[in-house]
């Protein structure tokens, strides 16, 4: 194993302490239970947008912490839920008497330690709702899910919910708009290599040196089938069919196209990705209106990719255009 | 290789192509020769400014063309130069009449080749300077270079130099800012593992399971030596000592902290890493105003870090934290 790190044990701590060293008028971190919050929380009156999940996906979510999108995010270790007093103490720190939204990626580890944060929360007085996220169309149930797996469109749902948030919208309405986008959503991804978490120190799987795993999981979980690595254009095509005929996408569709690196693909290659993803669009007469392209949500280093595509209408292309002030994500004012 | 890709030849232009279909707003791209402009240059009346080099360092440079940054960027192939025919068209598509400023990383074909094209642009009647980027302590001279190799401070530059034309300074004050962030700019870099060129198909070189190269290049260039890998605070101390006693940087200084990772090194490393610099800096008295940390020079695929640190004073500090808008640096408005 290869990494810049010290103690494996430590890895969560020590990346969050640079976190906040990095971006100390964005965020701040608490360490014992590890949250990461907007440096302003609370903002009295204002809902409180709450995500987390396992580490090892960076920016997602720390990243996203900061005016026009998350209140605070709860890293758990390397690809392990956070604890429900770790949602409970991020909870606390935010809520600003509005109202909390939970977005929760559909890993049962996750759904069961949000849900049990939740309950810890209302017993405290704090209104909560939760939306579970599940976009990805690769399997319907798999390593770590009933269901399917949320991956890009966490990304689209913090954004949107969360310029929502900061324009005043109350809770009921940014549950609604979450949901909105988890429906409007779909994604799918593909690997070329397997990512090592540092605790464990091999890689999480093998893959032959002319293989992808199509349909990978974030977490390096299994997807449909292994097969032979083709062109880029066999790359996109195996990803958009599947996600185009699930919801479906047709003629006539507005939509939002997120090309996102695994990690460890340089963006030579997937800007080369994301010019096909839109050509091939633009010949289905999908209209493609905004676009993300780059490292969002990723499994440490492994290299592959995902897309992700959301149906847009005006609500939602506003909220998007939204100012936004984040590690990650950063435009307007 | 596992990449995606389709032909290797073809591999930059599709890039290209991806490139300009992400960012409609902010540039447009010209195949033959290459250049990536910005949509709405040439500006008149304006300083352009213009950088260029191999393709394979990305986001660098045509992610940092819009409006507070690069005019236009001129991508060679893969770790190849760009021709001097395509710096100068380069040139000719943002000439606002009041000169345009060449960023030049200082490797033997750029320095040629943007020379060349300096030539054909002034007898085109343009008015033009150079500015030679050398801010690696890593080696004297290397594979490609005589002198020092240009690396991150080249993105410190870029935003600098781009924040001045775009307030309306005039070629000389251009000029004068490039060589004072160079002047005041110190780099090194790490590699654990090597880049492979499309083109080429093979990794760069070859690296012990245990063993880091220190003082890479990013073309994959020898460093100073070979060693067992050591934890995160040995790689900082690896990178930091050499570049604190080089300027020197002293206890008073302010400075910017550029912690970047060459690609394959994913964010939980590059924010642990950064959080280490901030803390040895601290440790001696300089003092962290600004940072920036991410995957912003980079070569290709290949896992490693660098770091890069700029003396800072009021003006610096007050062009860095000026608006800019490009693809992978954007914020204010």
């Amino acid at each position: 194993m290869k990494k810049i790190i010290n103690d494996p044990a430590d890895v969560v701590v020590e990346a969050l302490r640079g976190l906040a060293a990095a971006h100390p008028d964005l965020l701040r971190v608490t360490e014992d239970p590890a949250v990461v919050a907007r440096a302003d929380a609370p903002r009295a009156g204002k809902v409180a947008i709450v995500s987390g999940g396992g580490s090892g996906h960076e920016p997602l979510h720390g990243g996203f912490v900061g005016p026009g999108m998350l209140d605070a995010a709860c890293p758990g270790a390397v690809f392990t839920s956070p604890t429900p007093d770790q949602v409970q103490a991020a909870v606390s720190q935010v809520d600003g008497g509005a109202g909390v939204l939970l977005l929760v990626k559909n890993y049962t580890g996750d759904v069961l330690n949000f849900e049990t944060a939740a309950e810890l929360a209302a017993a405290d007085g704090v209104e909560v709702r939760s939306v579970v996220i599940d976009d990805d169309v690769a399997v319907q149930d798999s390593l770590y899910t009933a269901g399917r797996r949320g991956v890009g469109a966490t990304v689209l749902v913090e954004k949107i919910v969360g310029a929502a948030a900061e324009a005043g919208a109350d809770l009921d309405t940014c549950a609604r708009l979450a949901r909105a986008v988890v429906a409007g959503a779909r994604s799918m991804g593909i690997a070329l290599t397997a990512p090592t978490v540092p605790h464990v120190g091999e890689p999480s799987f093998t893959l032959g040196e002319d293989e992808m795993e199509v349909g990978i999981g974030i977490h390096g979980e299994p997807g449909r089938r292994r097969e032979p690595l083709p062109g880029a254009e066999g790359v996109v095509a195996a990803l958009l069919e599947p996600i185009l005929s699930d919801l479906p996408f047709a003629a006539g569709d507005e939509v939002l196209l997120f090309t996102n690196s695994m990690g460890g693909t340089p963006l030579l290659e997937l800007y080369l990705a994301h010019g096909i993803a839109e050509r091939v669009l633009a010949e289905r007469g999908i209209t493609v209106t905004r676009r993300l392209v780059g490292p969002y949500i990723t499994s440490l280093e492994m290299q592959g990719m995902s897309l992700t595509l959301l149906r847009l209408d005006d609500e939602l292309t506003r909220l998007w255009d939204a100012p936004v002030q984040t590690a990650a994500l950063r435009w307007g004012r």
